[in-house]
């Protein structure tokens, strides 16, 4: 995994000042580097039962796309409001000021549906909660949910406590 | 072919009145037909040599992250303004009213880099044009456009003339 943080690049004061983002954009460029990720993810989800991978928009969908493929399951999105074309169910969150929401199909998951919940990125863990409780409120089930980068000093694991959270990569 | 566009969806007056809006989310969360999607642009391009699948945000990402997994190349993003964190060229494109931009990071391709450009769809190819040229600019070669959808009646793939494209499914 020291690896894959070498292809991590840190960009100072984005998307604003006294922020260190982390651009996965040098490690999705490296053939190497994108397949480790996918294969390290299938290799964890492998035999575990999976209906459906469901990704946010828009760096979750790289990362569950590419899984959803490789371990043959459906593949659901997340998107921002006003994205999706059919009837919608919400989640919104808060954020440092005001808040956002985000949509998915209301044909996407349900039932007894096993989702597997991917996402770039844990950090405070406020949009993943959302979309996890969106999910679980249509009666599926959150397998997992699996992100790439987990800063683990925001604490996000323990608010989206007791969905299960693996990451590859901690900060 | 006929079995993919069965899971597509016709959405009238989407996003706006008098368009019929081609949803893919069905075919996407069909595990046989997300497989039959890749699989079909894989054995076009297993043969060829390319550096970077290219995919434009967000439904681009889907395809092309998938693809580019299976291709074993890099994975690089077209995103709209202001989301990448780099440094950015950028590729502006006219719209009904207005124009709109999308960027890519500096060092996203270049030199001779062979690069294979997905999205989801083609319409009137405005978009795909300032991505490719965007991307040629910078001394890299579009070995291929590839979409899933193209809107034929729209001549999107004249406007893209010499840039070739290969489309899945046609309407």
């Amino acid at each position: 995994m020291d690896a894959l943080k070498e292809l991590i690049r840190d960009i100072p004061d984005f998307p604003r000042k006294g922020i260190v983002f982390k651009d996965i954009t040098p490690l999705l460029q490296d053939a190497d580097g994108f397949n480790t990720v996918i294969r390290e993810l299938y290799k964890r989800y492998k035999n575990t039962p999976i209906d459906y991978v469901a990704g946010i928009e828009s760096r979750g969908f790289i990362i569950g796309a590419a899984l959803a493929y490789k371990l043959r399951t459906g593949f659901t999105i997340i998107r921002k409001k006003g994205k999706l074309p059919y009837k919608t169910l919400s989640a919104r969150y808060d954020l440092e000021y005001g808040s956002d929401e985000l949509e998915m199909h209301i044909d996407a998951v349900g039932g007894n549906d096993r989702i597997l919940l991917v996402d770039d990125l844990l950090a405070t863990g406020g949009t993943l909660q959302a979309v996890a409780k969106m999910i679980t409120d249509t009666g599926a089930c959150i397998v997992d949910i699996a992100v790439v980068i987990e800063l683990t000093f925001l604490n996000g694991r323990e608010k989206l406590h007791p969905y299960p959270v693996h990451s590859l990569l901690q900060y």
